[in-house]
């Protein structure tokens, strides 16, 4: 879509992982891995357009030869890559295949569909097939000083929409409504695409992952609104606020404080050197005293970047030491079926001696004249 | 997002056909596929959603605990499928497999994820993995009624922008200005999604799949509008126009006849009856003939449903025979680099006695005030 630079130290530290890691080559196809090795952002199509990277040898992205301007237009020559365009009715799998020299083990972008992984599988039979995320994960999930800018600027963009809250959520419209309007915002507040909506009114706030619905917004509803989108540098942002159309329950509150509390002491462990797991029992410590246990029913977060959810995840069973430039998300909850939930979430990202949260608005429930 | 209703048919016509194609299961991850015989419209994320459609024993979906609330309020829980939800540390992909006996031939979503395609490999290692597209394209090709009604609305839907377009294309906006406002307008008009917004000026209307960049809007541009996005039915719009800022050059007015032409011709071959192939050589005859067989450098068209692209491909090589029902694009393409280019795109489906345009707004280049 846009013509964005990236460092070619990401190619050059790809590659050198890539032998490093027993691979003979990296596929990959178009996602988070092709945009954040070269900036390319190509439509998912059933048409085959594929980075290759082989530990020996050149890389070269094989593209649909009506896409091949598009290639041109973006970083990849500028890279180094070499670009090779394939007719219409030509075999892609062939021509990569056959520009490779027997590899016995390949990564294949963790994106890559299901049609390509087995039109890959008939052109490499004698490749053993795992993951690029073997290699990309660890590189992609410490950020760069220029990929923390980028993601302080994309939660400032949504900082924006949240602050004009109060123009989307007016009693009377549905959640849906609402949600189209917080679309266009998150538009005009400075990203490309709108990635995710969620507008949880009353009892839907209870379920973490419902988006929007044809529920109509009331007086005394307590909304967790929690959106994303992905700015023109490619990175994406994600925030969670929490809303009530007039006073909320005594009973919101109640929890609300506790969950207030165990966000911001997830906060206040988290920093290189502890594990992300320990950063949600942090979490999840403050919430299971206050007797909330059992409702707070997902881990406390997850990396983000290219990828809205990516390496490190913030949860139980996941050792990952963290490191300086890890960016992800202390999103805990508290969830009551059938009666309302709540939610706060902040991307941070670790720094020297702590974190620095992205996301810079008020914390607290935001009360609107209902 | 919506809570879909879909008719039982589709699952129960997928099931018959898995035994037939000697599958013993499908894996139907979030998508296209799910989309279709669920209705359910899952976020695509790491954690696993699956829906495992046995030839033998009833069909169930393993979904993330947190979502499950998702589910039960879609349309899954009235098609009979059992929920079966899993805890945050659990092995999803076991549970999935530990309910199948033994199977021998899995068939997968064909937008499944590479990560998900190898841990299934490894979760069920008895089974070869084929493709589940074995199974439905055959299925979602021929669309119901309903259906067409559903791709008529998007059609209507995004006929409606093309109509503002005087709005967005102004003289000394850049292409990526006047596309913020063109998706703000596809989803103002009736789509729950912007799925691509294409706006090619002047040279850039010789890439085809050129999005949108930096380039300043001027007076004498041609401008290739190609837009689409998915209603709240889920049905996907896809349609090209093509603008004038002024009074078009006449090297662009001469080869716009032709395609013209070209189109018209193409949408009268199509029919029940001819294969998807001639209708490609239907319009690439005459392109041909007026001497720009070199500049039409894509196929001619791509079906359409609950994806933008989908069977049956308007190719070359592509001998299937079209059906009553069946929905595509006719959209040739002259492109002259450097210069500029021209496509013309309607949707279709092919009626008993020919096809029904679902784009209806004029197909001469439109001629905005400069």
């Amino acid at each position: 879509m846009t013509a964005r630079a990236v460092s070619p130290d990401r190619l050059s530290h790809a590659r050198k992982a890539v032998a490093g890691a027993g691979l003979d080559a990296l596929l990959i196809t178009p996602g988070p891995d092709l945009r954040w090795l070269t900036g390319y952002e190509a439509l998912p199509l059933e048409r085959l357009t594929c980075l290759v990277l082989p530990a020996d040898g050149e890389p070269f992205l094989v593209a649909p030869q009506l896409e091949v301007p598009s290639v041109e237009a973006s970083a990849v020559p500028s890279l180094g890559i070499e670009v090779v365009g394939w007719a219409e009715t030509e075999d892609a799998y062939a021509t990569a295949a056959s520009r490779l020299t027997e590899p016995r083990r390949v990564g294949l972008a963790n994106r890559m569909w299901a049609e390509q992984v087995l039109r890959f599988r008939d052109a490499l039979p004698g490749a053993e097939q795992s993951l690029a995320s073997e290699v990309l994960s660890d590189l992609r999930m410490r950020k760069s000083p220029e990929e923390v800018d980028a993601l302080r600027r994309a939660g400032q963009a949504i900082d924006r929409v949240h602050t004009r809250m109060a123009e989307f959520l007016r009693p009377g419209l549905t959640e849906r409504e609402a949600g189209r309007e917080i679309a266009a915002a998150i538009l005009a507040e400075g990203h490309e695409t709108v990635d995710f909506v969620i507008v949880g009114s009353g009892p839907n706030g209870a379920s973490p992952h419902h988006e929007v619905g044809d529920r109509v917004l009331e007086r005394g509803d307590v909304v967790v609104v929690d959106i994303g989108g992905t700015t023109d540098e490619g990175y994406c942002s994600d925030c969670t606020r929490m809303y009530s159309l007039g006073e909320p329950p005594s009973l919101f509150r109640d929890y609300f404080s506790v969950l207030h509390e165990a966000q911001v002491a997830a906060c206040e462990h988290a920093r290189p050197g502890v594990t992300a797991e320990s950063v949600d029992a942090a979490a999840r410590a403050v919430i299971a005293a206050a007797g909330y246990g059992e409702n707070f029913v997902h881990r406390t977060g997850h990396g983000i970047g290219v990828e809205t959810h990516e390496e490190p995840y913030i949860v139980e069973g996941n050792r990952t030491v963290l490191e300086v430039g890890m960016a992800f998300s202390i999103e805990p909850g508290i969830y009551l079926p059938g009666q309302h939930g709540a939610r706060i979430e902040d991307i941070v990202v670790a720094t020297d001696d702590g974190i620095e949260r992205l996301n810079v608005t008020d914390r607290d429930v935001v009360v609107l004249a209902g």
